[in-house]
């Protein structure tokens, strides 16, 4: 390891965006940005995307949310056999230009991820007050998984589907993930977010975490039940930190949750001499620049 | 009043800038933006300050802090008995490319608000759980201050000199501003920060104010000595939610703090549709481009 420090994280997570990516318009809005490659392969669809060598554009007929969706499922459909793009997960995630209330229309998951959309998530920090002070507890990815296999991941986290509200999505994480009842999930509170824009290996990338903070007694015991994580581990927060710091054990984005939560509870405290690099650069504005 | 909502007051901290200001350069790195008049004004200080059409730059012969602090001293004497800036306070503040370690000279309080250089704050929220929920202790700004008279404030609020740590100009603060002692301040927690960048009366304004909780007993009563506070009040959370949103009340930047407070605590929840703008916004880099 040649870097240390939070810093590094969060700059890993906000690359000089160095390749051309083309933004992608819906109406006189950019949703998304993509790679050349992915425009070529769009001029196959002209009834859906006009693309032009600065930039594509959803087709204007397409004016409300219900079409606009059909097409693009139909053409991630049509990308996908031609192996241009991963299949269709089946979940429908929001395409926005601002927050996540404000989507114009939605696009499946999988493929959402090479047009460059803005993505959106919850991670659950779940921590216990103890006489040694603060602990926190942490999952282990499960090894088969496609990204980030065994790392260590929040206690809880996972991607928001459209039409789903953010309780009900976070008792089925909190559920699947750790084996809480949705009475436990509900005590969690909405804390903030995290945000940058990511490069990706299937495309650019901005992503907004919602961050939650959830206190849980000294004897809750986690336990998986969809084969997502291998393992839990409960840690004091000097040795969670140590980690974020010093090793890549984590996936790449949970650093910046941890950093935000260290943060908040006056673990980093104001004379760390990258606090003002720290704290604006855990909330990145999403680009929406043409 | 025109409008509403919690927004407004992060577009009323982080106007666009339509006036020029001219950057002011300590050897290569951006400290400070001066009106135009102010530059001319600094031609007749041509040992401390070459004045270029674009731009101004310290002399590079002033080459430590000490002396650069000293020759800025002299500068800004000069400057009020001239009547271009507001008279020396005595209070020395770090002139710096970014955080507040690592400033390259001090310069009075008084005199550097007309020089757009970063400011340092301190901001307290004062806080009792009760059985109805929340509430927060609040001040009201003295009739006779030369800004914001009368308006509400944070418990306890205030400017950072140079020299001095954050743990003992807290403890001072609390101790002037609402009569607590040094070991209830030293359990104030800090939370993070907010930050923009302002064009104010004396000019171009980037703060930094670094936010702390204190979560007081029901029974402790807030007592001003130094005579900045009229009066205290405890208010529900609900009731400075409201006030935030709906009226000018508070001083400008104190509302930024409030807002940050009511998404730390979960007051304003993710589905707001104005979460993501309201959590990027507060955090805004400073500025310190060209």
């Amino acid at each position: 390891m040649n870097e240390c420090g939070y810093l590094r994280h969060l700059r890993a997570c906000n690359p000089p965006v160095t390749e051309p990516f083309l933004p992608w318009y819906i109406e006189d809005q950019v949703v998304g940005r993509v790679r050349p490659a992915l425009a070529e392969a769009l001029r196959a669809h002209p009834e859906v995307f006009r693309v032009e060598a600065t930039h594509l554009v959803l087709n204007p007929a397409l004016d409300d949310f219900e079409s606009r969706s059909r097409a693009l499922a139909r053409v991630g459909e049509a990308l996908a056999q031609a192996g241009v793009v991963t299949p269709p997960m089946g979940e429908p995630y929001p395409v926005s230009p601002g927050g996540r209330e404000e989507a114009l229309c939605v696009m499946d998951r999988a493929v959402a991820a090479w047009f460059g959309v803005r993505s959106f998530g919850q991670h659950l920090n779940g921590y216990v007050r103890t006489e040694r002070g603060v602990e926190m507890w942490l999952g282990r990815r499960a090894r088969d998984r496609l990204v980030y296999p065994g790392r260590l991941d929040q206690l809880v986290a996972g991607g928001l589907p459209w039409g789903v509200s953010l309780e009900e999505n976070l008792r089925k994480e909190c559920m699947e993930e750790a084996g809480m009842a949705p009475e436990l999930a509900d005590r969690a509170v909405p804390v903030g977010l995290v945000s940058y824009n990511r490069v990706a290996e299937r495309g650019y990338r901005p992503d907004v975490l919602y961050c939650y903070d959830l206190e849980l007694s000294p004897d809750f015991e986690p336990r998986n039940s969809d084969g997502e994580v291998e393992s839990f581990i409960r840690l004091p927060l000097d040795e969670v930190a140590r980690l974020v710091r010093q090793t890549d054990e984590f996936k790449l984005n949970c650093n910046l949750v941890i950093v935000d939560f260290l943060i908040r509870h006056g673990h980093i405290t104001p004379d760390h001499p990258e606090y003002l690099a720290l704290a604006t650069g855990l909330r990145q504005p999403l680009r929406n620049d043409p």
